[in-house]
């Protein structure tokens, strides 16, 4: 039997991101309102500590110590890719058509497997540190282009490290939670001094982001080697972004009350166990990197991106970007092995964003201000508005899905809506 | 009696930073392990878990609901100013020589009152989001006459608005914390190729640092009036950098590896409470700010701060620089009304930092790169050594104490030093 072919008892409809194959692992609130970790199989969410309470899920890794009655991911995270496994392991045999202990055990199940329309995902741990990084030449091109030439578009640091900057986790939200549209402090090249009121030029970032597990000590270094044990796995992010608040604040620290408005995230964790069949090699790197950024493997993914954008006049969402995350000129081992290179301590629970993934074509480009190139090209909807910037009230919707030889593993999506301010 | 003639039964150096009129919150960990909340007073730690388990810090306000039975502040810091205050009155009438439920309580005492050198202190709280601002006029322009020129020394911006972003809270440590001078990568001006190796400009700067109490939801915003109720009280701050890795590294999204390598903090938290004597107002303001940047009343505070350097050959720390917090252009109000007036979340434990504290005079820089001013005026130090950076080995040490009418408040210090790379 194939991998594709191993189905589950529960029904997984063909188009479900979540077949048996995936097992990602997210929270949830049930109705009551108590928080529990789970995974995703079609339709239904899976109570993991239901699962280890019944003594189905206890991981030799861990010598039996309870990971899942929890209302976070971060002890699992911190417990390391072998207990990953293992419970990735154990999940895929105990929801298997084939295999009884579950899927005759009514009770349990009853208890356990839920529709996810009757629950509620939280954010799936503790976030400590956020970190984004601009890792998409075709992205850091365009932006370049636009505000300089196209002959210095790409800084001189860019070809030789992975560029990022420290981001807020205070305010990272789950999908599904709408955003007020952020008032702040903005000057026109014409005006003679800035004033504040709210944004005119909100946007999104197409981007994904990894969660560490185990983390490094102080003073120490992960090497792109290694960058398996350290990934837990990967997330579709909106790095929701106010444009004209950033041109004004942005010289010389970076940007910062342009992003911290708030950044989604898609709910389930998708791991790099899942996702192997699509991994794949990146771009051809010229220059070649220094030697701690030197790859030991490839370690891209094949994962097809869309971006949706829905107004209140529109009765269904429009698909305005289609992506792939294998555009990275850098890859998450190598923001690993950077970031950590200076001896940064990273711990379970932090999240490294890719920054926004534009690919080759005008249609894959990773946010409004290069899909409208920097408002002269309004995208246009159906019903005849035309966008080039987010209007309050518009719905982004963001996916993520892989595809091969049968097989269907997707992110689910992450989606939330620009409301107006409050003045 | 005046304020600063009131004496504990503690007894208190004339020299201590810790009188009866400070009471500062702090965590420390006995020899046993455990990790306590605690005040300082002169040599002595009070284990404030020990007073409220013998009910003599119940607090009113939090309807005697236990707070100091926790291995971290933020609780406290979350039950608002009311509770501090409280706790303050309590604590102050306890110590007091001539009240005797606490002195005369000799098991108690001896159980809750513990030489300082019987205990390591360690971080204060959970830190969850670290935002480092660069609020002196004095610094950005020492800064921007370097590197771009006297004339456009500072940014269009910088007048309009407190420039921030956000720092790493993974890495940060408490006084005492040694570090590995960073490796990363580097590029100079006449190298055809950026090399990887360690940091050979590692800096401190002399900062002052406030951590939040209450926060506010996302999508709202506090005003400068409101800022007594949102700011838990002020630390040392030494922001260590790496020049050379910030210089290749930061352009356009800001400082990274160059900061995140380690920021250490002072252990003792100083409630604005204690520091209101000392209370001032900040440099006059032209342009006026924005209306939601406008000031309430004074913010800033009379605190005279130094730095001293010690290498491994000298028997003694030796002062390298003397600064004051009051020369801030930017008060810790304004910081906190623009950090959210985009809606941006804060949390109880969240650090805002000051940026580098510098006069207007060469003694006051708050930054070697100031002091030797770009490495073109080595920093003598007895023995006849120099420095335009930090070598291994060298330790440096932050002091702040403010000073009036007899009263003295201090913070005690923020030391740390710099260990070789791991190569």
């Amino acid at each position: 039997m194939t991998t594709a072919a191993i189905k589950s008892f529960v029904d997984v409809a063909p188009t479900s991101h979540f077949p048996i194959q995936n097992i990602p692992f997210g929270v949830f609130r049930r109705k009551d309102g108590e928080a529990s970790i789970g995974t995703a199989i079609g339709d239904m969410v899976v109570d993991l500590g239901q699962l280890e309470a019944a003594n189905l899920l206890r991981l030799n890794a861990c010598n039996g110590r309870p990971l899942f009655d929890k209302p976070s991911l971060n002890s699992f995270m911190a417990a390391a890719r072998p207990a990953w496994r293992e419970a990735r392991q154990i999940l895929s045999l105990l929801l298997r058509a084939d295999h009884s202990t579950l899927r005759d055990n009514k009770k349990l199940r009853d208890n356990a497997i839920i529709p996810m329309a009757d629950v509620q995902m939280i954010l799936p741990c503790q976030i400590g540190d956020y970190t984004d990084f601009y890792s998409s030449r075709e992205h850091a091109t365009n932006v370049g282009t636009m505000f300089r030439s196209k002959e210095n578009a790409l800084m001189p640091n860019w070809l030789h490290l992975p560029v990022g900057y420290h981001g807020r986790s205070s305010s990272i939200v789950v999908s599904g939670t709408d955003l007020r549209r952020p008032r702040g402090q903005t000057k026109a090249d014409d005006a003679p001094a800035p004033a504040f009121g709210p944004s005119r030029n909100v946007d999104f970032e197409l981007e994904m982001g990894f969660f560490i597990g185990p983390g490094n000590e102080l003073g120490t270094s992960i090497a792109t080697s290694a960058a398996r044990e350290h990934i837990f796995g990967m997330v579709l992010v909106n790095d929701w972004s106010a444009r004209d608040i950033q041109k004004w604040e942005y010289v010389p620290l970076g940007p910062f009350l342009a992003k911290n408005f708030g950044t989604s995230i898609s709910p389930w964790i998708v791991t790099l166990d899942a996702l192997e069949p699509f991994r794949c090699p990146g771009p051809q790197q010229d220059p070649p990197p220094l030697s701690y950024l030197t790859p030991s493997e490839d370690f891209s993914f094949d994962v097809a991106l869309e971006v949706l954008l829905q107004s209140e006049q529109m009765p269904s969402p429009q698909a305005i970007c289609r992506s792939n995350f294998r555009h990275m000129y850098w890859s998450m081992a190598q923001q690993l092995a950077h970031h950590t290179s200076n001896g940064c301590n990273l711990r379970p629970g932090d999240l490294l964003a890719s920054g926004t993934i534009s690919g080759p074509t005008p249609e894959s480009y990773g946010s409004m201000l290069e899909l409208a190139w920097m408002r002269t090209k309004p995208i246009e909807l159906p019903g005849g508005e035309t966008r080039v910037a987010i209007n309050d009230g518009d719905r982004i919707t963001m996916t993520g899905v892989c595809e091969r030889d049968g097989l269907r593993i997707g992110f689910g999506d992450v989606t939330g809506k620009i409301l107006p301010s409050i003045v």
